[in-house]
């Protein structure tokens, strides 16, 4: 699991005081900075280096979130494939699970500009971090 | 259909040149503004008066958006239930449908905190809009 | 003057129901698109071919905004240097002036990492959109 | 001095690579919470708690970010008016002042929609983060 803490800013707040749907998807981002560092440690953003492409995103909004306290997000690998892997996210707040999702991350050669298997040793780094079948909320 | 035409802003592109996809999210937002209106005309967000809730967005990434040209967000109603609706939306660029997406919307009162099923005169308004079976991407 | 109308979308509004202040910064970067097309008609990303840097920004917000109805962008030209020149921004709501606000930008180049002087064609093209005495707010 | 740790997130990236203009002021807007909760200790947003409003922004560009390492935000009080105060922040990254810029915050009563009198116990309290001249940058 890859956890990372966000301390919502004002803005981050619509017009009815909870935190705007699209904000989450920017949490969850953040939220998978630590399976970028396994592909590219340095978010080096060279086409010739940065191998990863986003096909598919999917958000529950389970309970309203607010500017505080802060929120966590956590991040599991839920499935590997040949040449993309699926990353669930949740937001907690205050022992509440708010949000959860998932994303399809395709392994891409963005100067060949198509879709290449995993390599084995990220396959391995990535398994580390696999969902837990008892985890799953 | 509601159709909304974005000019993409230099900060919408993301490190590889592309449209990033939290950007997209934005602009399905304002894709929904013609739903919006349906409920609230002018946009009022006293909790008396704005009744729509997010419960879940989907995104699939078909293609690369770039910062130009513009592009077309087009909005239909694919499915209306008896306290929820679920609204469809595309994004095309320069003829290309580049993305797709749902988001489910639910009639709720911010006052008491509760959904409450669609009054027959919006489900009316939102029928005028649903998607034809031959349209689908 | 460029100009462009903007279509608030929901999550723009801050939880006092006005539009954030750094949405204002996101419709005067589209009010910009004019000005970048000066430079690169196609909003062409490729570092030998973008050639434009942002050095300041500034922005006073003299009125509050709301999600509705649609914002327009005013976008004029106020100074132009050696190598940099100065943007004035406007945003107008129902007849009223709400925020305005400054951008240096530096013709710079981002294969060499330096700043290089206005082309002769480009300041011509920049004059054309000079801000008149007399328009100042 | 108040200090928070960002971690940039992939779209924080534009089309060169470097941290968006806009992205800085949602840091600073992130850096302001300290300042916010000596106002506001729980982030209430409700009109009658919230008595804080922008009245301007401004933004020097120093250097260049990048996506990584993190990005820290320094903000000091700069000084202490009757009804307004100005926030002074400063954006560092791997030891580089990269940024730093100013706002402007008036204390205001959202529900009379006029201006306010800082309470001496806020003054106090914000005259203890006040910059100290050897400080400036």
């Amino acid at each position: 699991m890859f956890t990372v803490t966000i301390e919502p800013r004002f803005g981050d707040a619509d017009g009815l005081g909870h935190i705007n749907n699209i904000v989450l998807a920017m949490w969850f981002e953040t939220g998978r900075n630590g399976v970028f560092r396994i592909f590219n440690p340095v978010m080096n953003l060279d086409p010739a280096a940065w191998n990863l492409i986003l096909a598919h995103a999917d958000y529950d909004y389970l309970d309203q979130m607010f500017l505080y306290p802060e929120v966590e997000i956590r991040t599991w690998i839920e499935k590997i494939g040949v040449t993309s892997f699926t990353i669930y996210h949740e937001a907690w707040q205050e022992g509440r699970l708010c949000a959860k999702g998932h994303v399809v991350a395709v392994h891409y050669d963005f100067v060949r500009h198509e879709s290449t298997p995993l390599p084995e040793d990220k396959r391995k780094l990535l398994a580390e971090h696999l969902l837990p079948a008892t985890d799953r909320q």
